[in-house]
């Protein structure tokens, strides 16, 4: 029996490598794969027969001449079988995006909406009106979602799917996992740090980079060689909480001269004196900085004054290799990056050779919502073998 | 010759593993090594034999009857043979332990200095002299000390032992790992960093904190799962140049408000008002405390704050589980550690459950040498087989 479980755990993790590896390569062939893995062909065929068999890769129909031996087929990772359900609740948006495991993007909802000092139970039902009409339209596709991520404007229990505070929302202590309730495994993250994740996987591409959030709340996710560093409760990554003057304006989280005082899309459109930006949208703002408004060029150089001393607090502690600004800071990038980049430079300049450099996202305000999507599909080639498992043994194939 | 290769390898991972649990467990039988590691009798006799060879592992003389066949004899690890030096060069001290394999510390050599604005090489001298003096008593006693560690005030390059910029030594890019030539390898580190891991391994024993090492510099070191995060470039835990308020004092790093300038133990002095703590020692302060002096009491306060406002910071950014306060922070804790958690406390007292518990550090300012000789033993214990090569292999076993 210990045998038999022995011979199951090193089946699961032997699938996981060869899909691993799959996916690293884009498509390889069984020859292929068992060079780079090191199993024999023999049981390189038998795993490549099972992830084909629970549709997580596709022979690609290229034939390749190997090295030795006889030509062979490629196999590639299957975007056509399993998907997964990125959604994310915002202060000022909903969105949801189905991706398939070949990292596609399938389809894309988002909804405008102001959850301000909201009802937790209204904006949830709201949320899973969306994700439930973006699962039945998925699953008439013929993609199976396998599981759904979340991504919340706070730090977040992640055991328990539990928000512990969302000072934006002002919501604290709402078992957000739960009240969803989408007939598939959910699993709730801060949304700066799946922005983060969504970044490294389908933005710049990096492994070692410091993400920043901004959105009304500024929040950043540290990525570490590809693995996202989530501190010892899970709350890692409060950048917007970063003292820039410790008796300055008061913040919503309780302390006074955080960053989101500075920075925080709230404090950017007051010191542009347009509080309506729901209404006229980050464009707009745009356009008046390409018009060379100067109320709103002000503005962006105190937000990235600001910002600029945070991150500087931030390199000095975790030293990341680049910083990567998202959200609203992507739009604003042309006319912000500039002065966060001198700030933190002339805060730095005699410590290191030199600052780390400020990248714009690639993503903008999709970045968490594909991050929680792709989280989703991390577990699946992390363990196919479950997936299979779970997709044999699931007699009710549809949602509720 | 790639299965000879292989063979190698895997030998060399078992030694690892075999040394490793003995350690965890404090002593095994090679029927429970078997069991906890897997491997075979047959194979864990051999690897154990191996290990008493090189004089890693020894036996207890303690014969425990096993579940399962006759009794056997308990190996542990072995502190008679193998030793590292561990050091430190210090602003105002020079300090050289030498600790054994099992964590012993068998010497300690400390001289009181004043290293500010001083001749690079005029410093090492006197650094080496300590450690040749060490290495000799050591080497007397039948020690074999197989590397050294050095503990600097400053960023580093690991790669090339080279001080990238230690400011309040007022020393930039000085390679002070080949200048130091001991005649056995040396691998110097940021003090902040090794006396965190000096923590870990000899002090407080857990696997999660943020070490603050007070000395004329403020540093940290983040410890995560047992393991020293040290950023992109190895430069994180910089402590001492977050922002307080970033219009404040001018720093020696260039920038303005640092931490170091509140809390940093010339500004902790020079409110105290007492420019010669050499002189004095900290334990003249310490009495001063416990006589109620006021302006002592009230520049304990003011560190604190500082403290606490830029610990806020950086646990909203890294999460650790616990603070622990070392340096000079270790005597000052019981008038400092109070106002540091208060001030941390109402910072984040909305945005998570409660703040990080502060300790103090078990080693005060010993830890970062006793870290940097640990780091050598750890690089024993992870390739045993490399030691036992480079024993057999060395010609001249004195050092130059």
């Amino acid at each position: 029996m210990a045998q038999a479980v022995r011979h199951d755990a090193m089946r699961a993790r032997n699938l996981s490598l060869v899909l691993r590896e799959v996916r690293t390569h884009g498509s390889l062939t069984r020859a292929s794969l068992a060079e780079v893995t090191g199993l024999t062909k023999t049981t390189v065929s038998k795993l490549v027969g099972d992830l084909l068999d629970a549709g997580l890769v596709v022979e690609t129909g290229a034939v390749r001449a190997g090295e030795r031996g006889r030509p062979g087929v490629e196999v590639r990772v299957s975007g056509d079988r399993v998907a997964a359900l990125g959604l994310e609740l915002n202060v000022d948006y909903l969105a949801v995006r189905v991706v398939d495991l070949a990292r596609r993007v399938r389809l894309r909802l988002t909804q405008t909406v102001d959850n301000r000092l909201s009802e937790p139970l209204d904006v949830i039902g709201d949320l899973r009106r969306l994700a439930l009409s973006a699962l039945a339209q998925a699953e008439g596709t013929g993609l199976r979602v396998v599981g759904a991520g979340l991504a919340v404007p706070g730090p977040v229990d992640v055991e328990s799917g539990e928000i512990h505070s969302a000072p934006n929302l002002g919501w604290r202590n709402v078992p957000v996992g739960a009240a969803l309730d989408l007939g598939v495994p959910i699993r709730v993250e801060n949304e700066a740090n799946l922005a983060a994740l969504g970044e490294l996987w389908f933005g710049v591409g990096r492994a070692d980079f410091l993400y920043v959030s901004g959105e009304i709340g500024i929040g950043a996710g540290l990525v570490v060689n590809g693995a996202l560093f989530r501190g010892a409760r899970g709350f890692a990554g409060e950048l917007g909480h970063v003292v820039v003057t410790p008796e300055g304006p008061q913040c919503r989280c309780g302390a006074r001269g955080c960053l989101e005082q500075y920075a925080g899309q709230d404090a950017f459109f007051d010191a542009v004196g347009d509080r309506s930006p729901y209404a006229h949208g980050i464009d707009a703002i745009v356009a008046q900085l390409e018009h060379g408004d100067a109320a709103t060029l002000a503005a962006c150089d105190k937000a990235g004054w600001a910002l600029g001393v945070a991150l500087s607090s931030a390199i000095n502690l975790v030293d990341p290799h680049t910083i990567v600004l998202g959200g609203i800071y992507a739009p604003l990038f042309p006319w912000i990056g500039g002065v966060v980049a001198e700030t933190m430079g002339g805060r730095l300049a005699q410590l290191r050779a030199q600052a780390p450099p400020v990248e714009v996202s690639q993503l903008g305000s999709e970045a968490a919502a594909l991050g929680a999507a792709g989280q989703v599909l991390e577990t699946v080639v992390a363990d196919p073998a479950a997936l299979s498992e779970r997709l044999t043994d699931r007699r009710d194939p549809a949602p509720r």
